[in-house]
């Protein structure tokens, strides 16, 4: 406190009534909070509780230094003052070792006048590309590159780890220069990650450059995805440098970094590896595991009621956004054979369980609009996470308590309503809201320029055209055979019609690769691709909210009616804001 | 799949015992695992299920570029075959903006075919310490000297919450010297912290500065700690820079780093603000709040059988290692008027669940090998947490279901047995296992040189002697009190037998502060502060484990048999292990 440090017995007489005055200098001494006692001193009284006089018994004009002062109540000894060692005291045990120092721990150390400790030196760690088939991130690529992206994941990664990381250039499908790149990272480096070259191809030097630079321990791990993990070590001088052979496919590398890096990372900076958060939930579909291997299977993870629920994600070791929206991983195991819809399952999580209850689940058809509304809702801190399993789907969904909305354009082919029919019997006991959204055009997708001069479904028919048809339960699927029947075209006529793609995007990337010649999509997917669109119907993509969510979805009914977000969905073109 | 690319038509008549022959280079054309297909080509057939030809109709020697292949099984259109869109499509979200980039995003970004985004400016902050007594970390203290940490830990946290800190030299409190750091500080940043100066004392020009330099806002927050923080906007040419003056106080400059200065950050770089994990526990003692302030309360939290428990921490502002300590923190709004033992509080965490979870919750008695502990067991990936109360205050504890274990020295007078009794008195139906663990000297901590000639405690009746005494329920103060009555002496005559510290370590301060004369307590704390200590007693410190947390405890019980453990628990001296 600022006030006078005094002795506790020379303020004993004090009252209200009776004031004692003090000299100042030899029974009272200003000082401020913060500042240490006077050795005669054991109390301070704080300075407003202090009359301040000067020479003649006036109020002193500077009231921090008076001649004397008058105080009018007594107090105790050590009042307001800390005790030495009320914080830290000698040999106290600050932190303990194995710690990562956050920032208000150097203040500790600091504080308890440390100014040097000893810290586990980063591990460097070589990060090598290789591949002929690889080009630089930035470089112009053609047909058969690909962009190589797994050094800046792992690099990443190593360096979140407590890591350092150097991200070699790619080396070329050559195995002496491999061999000498390895060679050359080893001096430098405690660990070297080999990427790609790992699998059983033509390319694939990894195993014999480690046989030929050291031992090779492990050539081939039962995990999945990343079974070609190679583990050696590596002979360097006097050292023993372990590499490990990291498969190429993205998700693959990315996992094998947490599976097989990390650990070694944690070891050598004497940091017990922080357990990952997990999370139980029930498996929304069946999930089929091999049982030699342990199987790290992708999930979304909801919180729908009072449900917490795991979505498997698409499986291919190729596909980098599973991971992007992986909300979390699900291991089942070897000797497992995965687990059945609504089994439990415990999913360690790559987010805050805060951030996963702070998510709308939307499932059902897919629109270009949701990747809008999920932009425009992070802005609001709120994750928006959509699954496309079409309209039908959706309305499935919602009946087993599995999403928040679900977006539906599913026409009643006999009152030409849409959704309504179809919310009545596939939801007869949930009180749902209809909300409306969007018109948009639907109609078929063919390369630019029309080659096959594609003008109507029955062109469909044709010998020389091969369809992208969108999956059972699609609301596209609902309309494509609603127009056949009424046309009384075959299915078994349309080359394609069993080929089922479950966004518009993937059936117009279908028609932009060759793939097929058209298929039924909206405006926007053909827009998205550069690709030509054959407008034939107007239909109505609507959202639907069980009464129960209506406040979890409350930012996505306040957003549609905001006019800034209305002008980008405007802008994506074929849509009309109902 | 490494194969060999053909068109699934040309297999449609391959059968296990008549197979196909197809000619390389028209029909068939070897490729790796992520090779990209010929245009001619819509399937792969894996190398396994090939048998390579030479031009004599033999097996070749290189499989890879045969003459022809022989296939004995017909493969579906797009078999084996990634499409094209499987990850990623045109237009299609990647991630919503306001995203923080993990690693893995990197890969999606780079993956699809980006390679600049734009992402937000790191903000530029200087942290501005200033005050005559500081001294900076590593230098020479002398007695009023206060190392300055609090820039290290605010740099620490706008380092890793995303903001790019400085960390000036200390200014001088001299006003001009502040002004004229402030006026260069903020030519090059977007945001000032200047820290201490804010409260009323007497060198506290904080708000002026602000004043002569911009506008000030706030002088004064209800938040507590952290009372004194000043806001305002300083003019900077074109531009207007925010300041805040940030208290002295260590624990109040770190949470107005977090109160204040983080949610600047995320606004700037357009980061909703991370949800921090909350966990909602039972209060462990009544914590009283000023009710005009938000109190933050910070709590050590534990699980113990099926509870989560809060206990309150020590308060003080300058408690660094209160921040340290806390796992969580409690806000008591303005308002309210804090809690009662037993209500629940919704904790905001600074660990994870996980950690929580694994963590071992010991209270009662202070002993010095307790850390030793905590060392130990942090190695072996389990958090040891021990709470000081005296040993029947960790009895009672056991008792409420509060602690997994006690260390308790509790002498029977009549017995002469430890602990025995007194578990039967306080814990008549819990039952428990008593571990004993350590043989230690109990004796008088006096300055070095003994320079008052203390030998017994007959001593302490002197006059010219003040003493510090530690807390009622303590086993050091069972014991004082025991031999006291023996000896016949008057607590009365005993002047600081009211002077209660509750750690030996905080009785040794005492003396080595020269706040006493001599404490009662054990040989590692006058050791450690390079003491005098003269023994008296020999005494049994034993832990009480209750048998419904023997599994959670199993970790330290098995330490405390390792030899490495109890080599370093001697070394500490004046311990035997038991």
């Amino acid at each position: 406190m600022d006030g006078f440090a005094v002795r506790s017995e020379s303020t004993n007489e004090a009252l209200l009534t009776r004031p004692v005055t003090l000299t100042y200098g030899s029974q009272a001494e200003y000082v401020d909070t913060g500042d240490p006692l006077p050795d005669w001193a054991n109390g301070v009284i704080q300075i407003e509780n202090v009359e301040a006089l000067d020479v003649d018994g006036n109020l002193a004009t500077d009231k921090r230094n008076p001649a004397s002062i008058r105080i009018r109540e007594a107090i105790a000894p050590w009042k307001h003052v800390r005790a030495m060692g009320e914080d830290m005291v000698a040999t106290q045990l600050v932190l303990p070792a194995g710690h990562t120092l956050r920032p208000i721990d150097l203040g500790a150390i600091a504080g308890s006048g440390h100014y040097e400790i000893k810290v586990s030196k980063r591990p460097r760690v070589a990060v090598l590309p290789t591949g002929t088939e690889l080009k630089p991130i930035g470089e112009p690529v053609e047909r058969g590159d690909i962009i190589e992206y797994n050094s800046v994941v792992l690099a990443g990664q190593i360096n979140s780890w407590g890591g350092t990381a150097t991200r070699y250039p790619i080396t070329v499908d050559v195995f002496e220069a491999i061999k000498a790149t390895v060679a050359e990272a080893v001096k430098e480096h405690d660990l070297v990650l080999l990427n790609a070259g790992s699998s059983a191809g033509s390319e694939d030097y990894s195993a014999d450059v480690v046989q030929q630079l050291g031992t090779l321990l492990v050539h081939g791990v039962a995990v999945r995805p990343g079974h070609p993990v190679i583990l050696g070590m590596l002979d360097a001088d006097e050292r023993q440098v372990p590499i490990v052979g990291v498969p190429g496919y993205p998700v693959s590398a990315a996992l094998t970094g947490e599976i097989f890096v990390k650990p070694m990372l944690d070891q050598w900076l004497g940091r017990f590896p922080e357990s990952q958060e997990t999370i139980e939930a029930t498996l929304t579909r069946k999930t089929m595991s091999p049982g030699g291997d342990d199987d790290y299977v992708r999930v979304v993870v909801g919180e729908v009621g009072d449900k917490t629920l795991a979505a498997p994600i698409a499986r291919g070791a190729g596909v980098v956004s599973s991971l992007v929206r992986a909300d979390g991983i699900v291991v089942f195991p070897s000797g497992t054979q995965g687990a059945e819809a609504g089994a439990n399952v415990n999913v360690r999580l790559y987010r805050t369980r805060e951030q996963i209850a702070n998510t709308i689940f939307c499932i059902g058809s897919h629109d270009m609009t949701l990747d809008l509304l999920a932009q425009f809702l992070a802005q609001r801190g709120v994750r928006f996470v959509s699954s496309h399993v079409g309209s039908l789907g959706g309305l499935i969904s919602l009946r087993r308590g599995e999403a928040h909305i679900a977006g539906s354009h599913l026409l009643d082919p006999e009152t030409g309503i849409y959704n309504e029919s179809y919310v009545q019997r596939y939801l007869p006991d949930t009180p749902v809201q209809i909300v409306p959204f969007v018109e948009r055009e639907q109609g078929l997708i063919v390369p630019k320029g029309n080659p096959k001069g594609i003008t109507s479904l029955a062109d469909l028919q044709r010998d020389d055209l091969h369809f992208s048809n969108r999956q059972r339960g699609a609301g596209t699927r609902v309309l494509l055979d609603y127009h056949l029947d009424k046309l009384g075209i075959e299915a078994d006529n349309i080359s394609g019609y069993e080929d089922e793609e479950y966004t518009h995007l993937s059936v117009a990337a279908a028609v932009a690769s060759g793939r097929a010649d058209c298929g039924l999509g909206i405006t926007a997917a053909a827009t998205a691709l550069e690709l030509e669109f054959i407008p034939l119907f107007s239909e109505r993509y609507e959202f639907i909210v069980p009464d129960a969510h209506t406040d979890k979805v409350a930012p996505l009914l306040e957003l549609i009616t905001n006019n800034n977000f209305n002008d980008q969905v405007n802008a994506l073109g074929g849509y009309v804001r109902i």
